[in-house]
């Protein structure tokens, strides 16, 4: 992980919905992909914040930061600057308390290979 | 729609996707849309199967078709030829065994105002 320096826009978040601003169907929607769901399951299982590039993902680092910006712009992850790097972690909290049993309930689907 | 004559179709499910063939990708996506989450609501209520039309839904009779059919062909309800109708009722159990807790989880999720 790279090392924080600069204090102006050093951990700067990106720009996400409020927890009382989350909709379902966005969240429904961003789950709604193969490629995110894995993304999802990698952020639940990480110890920390991961980078696009640290899930090596088969699709590009285009699609990845694309796919990685859905799931911010519903609210499923959050995204904060560091270095050049952007790093990601799920809001498991905020969708806990927002949908409870939502994200559980997918991530446990997800897990048993149903995920399609 | 064409009048159902035919003894042999009355009754008849329309196809759907077995229970272990139900996949989560697939149900998320039918879920993730307001119309579609209001028919899955209506449906948990019900006393029983509903048909299309009884739903009385803000959009048309053909665009109310189409929201069934992706709800049917994800694995979400199960539809039944009666008379000229379809009748619709959730996959509450199958649902329930498959991805514990998910159908649940979002039924509570659409019933507290977030399903904008």
């Amino acid at each position: 992980m790279a090392r924080v320096t600069d204090t102006e826009t050093e951990g700067a978040l990106l720009p996400e919905p409020a927890p009382g601003e989350i909709q379902l169907v966005a969240v429904l929607s961003a789950l709604a992909d193969p490629i995110r769901l894995r993304i999802v399951r990698e952020l639940a299982d990480a110890a920390g914040p991961l980078s696009c590039t640290a899930l090596e993902l088969p699709v590009s680092k285009s699609t990845c930061t694309h796919h990685f910006r859905v799931l911010r712009e519903s609210g499923v992850i959050r995204q904060q600057r560091v270095g050049t790097a952007r790093m990601s972690s799920l809001r498991t909290a905020e969708l806990g308390e927002r949908f409870p049993g939502l994200l559980a309930s997918v991530l446990s689907a997800a897990a048993d290979g149903a995920s399609g």
